[in-house]
């Protein structure tokens, strides 16, 4: 089967290699630029009802084939899935967002973690009736 | 840039066509079984203390080519990044979901929502404090 992801975007950040990078980005009150490329504009019609953004991008300096790792602040090896780093087969980074500012393919927001110039994948909207047991 | 994903398992559901697979997994009480290959089972060290996982998986059935749908229950096209539809260029499917029961290569889950025999992308932990500011 052919799973051949393309980028749709592009992610700036402040963050120029891993060591920059926040444990969590949701502790940083730093902001990133996603700019979405123009073949893609059709897609984010609608987009801008979303006050919290579900950021799928690649992790595209990690490693692929660790199956364990120390994780920060760890001192034993821990299996990858348990884990968010960035080391795993397929190094896909997960972050939910918050938008700060849309306009046109340009949309900034808080929370993201992504290393400068990380490829985007995918957007999608977060819904908070996503949790409802476990709020 | 190659971004080429590998399977790192295989989701077993109910939902046999995407008509079977509810809007959203969240509200169903149906399991699905995942299953991790062999060769990526050391990945799986310490996962068993989440209560809650994120899975990722490959939308394999699912159109790339669109960048507007009609969701369910609407009547107007919207962007697909601001949908949760598995029709976008890079169909990454993401659910939250409840561990019901792990053994071995084995995880039984709820609130999946992945049609039988989806590829199984990556599994991460899913934390509470991800979302403290909008609970």
């Amino acid at each position: 089967m052919d799973m051949k992801l393309m980028p749709i975007g592009v992610i700036n950040s402040q963050y120029l290699t891993k060591n920059d990078a926040p444990r969590q980005g949701r502790y940083s009150t730093e902001t990133s630029t996603i700019t979405v490329f123009n073949e893609f504009l059709d897609g984010l019609d609608g987009l801008d009802a979303n006050e919290y953004l579900i950021i799928l991008y690649w992790q595209d300096r990690a490693e692929r084939d660790k199956l364990k790792v120390i994780p920060h602040g760890k001192t034993e090896k821990m299996g990858i899935f348990s884990t968010r780093a960035p080391v795993r087969p397929n190094p896909i980074g997960f972050c939910l967002v918050e938008v700060v500012n849309m306009n046109g393919n340009k949309i900034i927001v808080k929370w993201l973690d992504a290393l400068d110039g990380s490829p985007l994948l995918d957007i999608k909207p977060f819904w908070k009736c996503d949790l409802p047991d476990i709020q």
